[in-house]
């Protein structure tokens, strides 16, 4: 059982993006720091855009940025709206050809664990994912923020 | 976030095995009342084996049957000992190379999800999967058990 590479990368992108702040960065930057595929990063920012966790600023300096404050941005709600494919088992999904699809206690019962696993990520925001911020900074190799 | 095939046939043999009691089953039959692959099945097999869910019975009438009655068989224990890979991200597993992963908070919380995944299977048992008893039955063709 594993999540999807592109909620990874999507969450990922979201933490950079919350130490960037105001200053906000751009699909190359968050690629070069993961060192991770910018091809494969720039669906995902397409599709954090999509669902209004990410503005995309457009021009000469343009680039990314939170559309909202870390805080009201809840990892349940990224991971229900980034990760494709909820369905356990294939008998979740449509077209499920399980003979036993009607009769079986093992869909109601993975129905309850999944909404478990989901109610605790509506627990956390991004601003926890956050919290350690310098170490963060220093992973990222992203300088310091500016005194105010 | 799925879980695998195997996990999911494992579970299907099990809720088979159930319905069978005593009497029992073979690889082959598993795979044909399902329509599913033999080939693969016979791995899912050798696990549930493996780890205790399953008997297998040498010689001539021989096959396959349920290790322990099924109110003791856990579906936690059965996804926790066949499910892989419970690694929802990939710094869950050695030999991760994201650039924060002992800064990120994100691993603690996935963590704390999977637990209330698992925990809600913990709860359950392969009985209770074989509550509608006789609708099992219809839909894997089986016929009912002798009178007692």
């Amino acid at each position: 059982m594993r999540l999807t590479r592109f909620t990874d990368y999507a969450l990922r992108s979201l933490i950079f993006l919350g130490l960037r702040g105001e200053e906000g960065g751009r699909i190359r930057e968050i690629a070069e720091h993961y060192g991770i595929s910018e091809h494969h990063l720039t669906k995902v920012i397409q599709e954090l855009a999509r669902a209004g966790f990410v503005q995309t600023v457009r021009g000469r300096g343009g680039g990314l940025r939170l559309a909202r404050p870390p805080e009201a941005i809840g990892v349940g709600a990224v991971v229900r709206a980034l990760e494709e494919d909820l369905s356990l088992v294939e008998c979740f999904a449509p077209g499920s050809r399980c003979v036993i699809r009607r009769s079986c206690g093992l869909k109601g019962v993975l129905g309850e664990a999944l909404e478990a696993f989901l109610a605790v990520l509506d627990r956390y925001t991004l601003a926890d994912l956050l919290g350690p911020e310098a170490q963060l900074r220093r992973a990222l190799r992203l300088p310091e923020p500016l005194a105010p």
